[in-house]
């Protein structure tokens, strides 16, 4: 499966804020959708910093 | 395998813009640089409009 954990980066230090994510959209000024696999979603607020998709990691940073 | 093949889409119609990307990351204001599996890598100019992990296809908006 290709979900990727996403992590917000906040002064350097990343939290994990949503595992197996299956779908990001922008749902905003610098506001990202993520949404699981089982239909949970969670919206949270940042800009893309790196998508590694071989690492299934996907860094925010936080505004 | 997890990469994703990354579109741009440009008035409603979505063109392929590179297969089988690894990473990606941010280098300028709405510029993305596109990283391939072996080494290959591509700049692009857009936003980010829709990632869909589970289709294994990004699609960028072009600007």
């Amino acid at each position: 499966m290709c979900e990727s954990n996403v992590y917000i980066k906040n002064n350097g230090t990343e939290t994990l804020v949503m595992e197996n994510v299956a779908a990001i959209t922008p749902c905003g000024e610098n506001r990202f959708l993520l949404r699981g696999l089982l239909g949970d979603s969670q919206e949270v607020d940042g800009t893309i910093e790196d998508i590694n998709l071989m690492a299934h990691k996907i860094v925010l940073r936080a505004q």
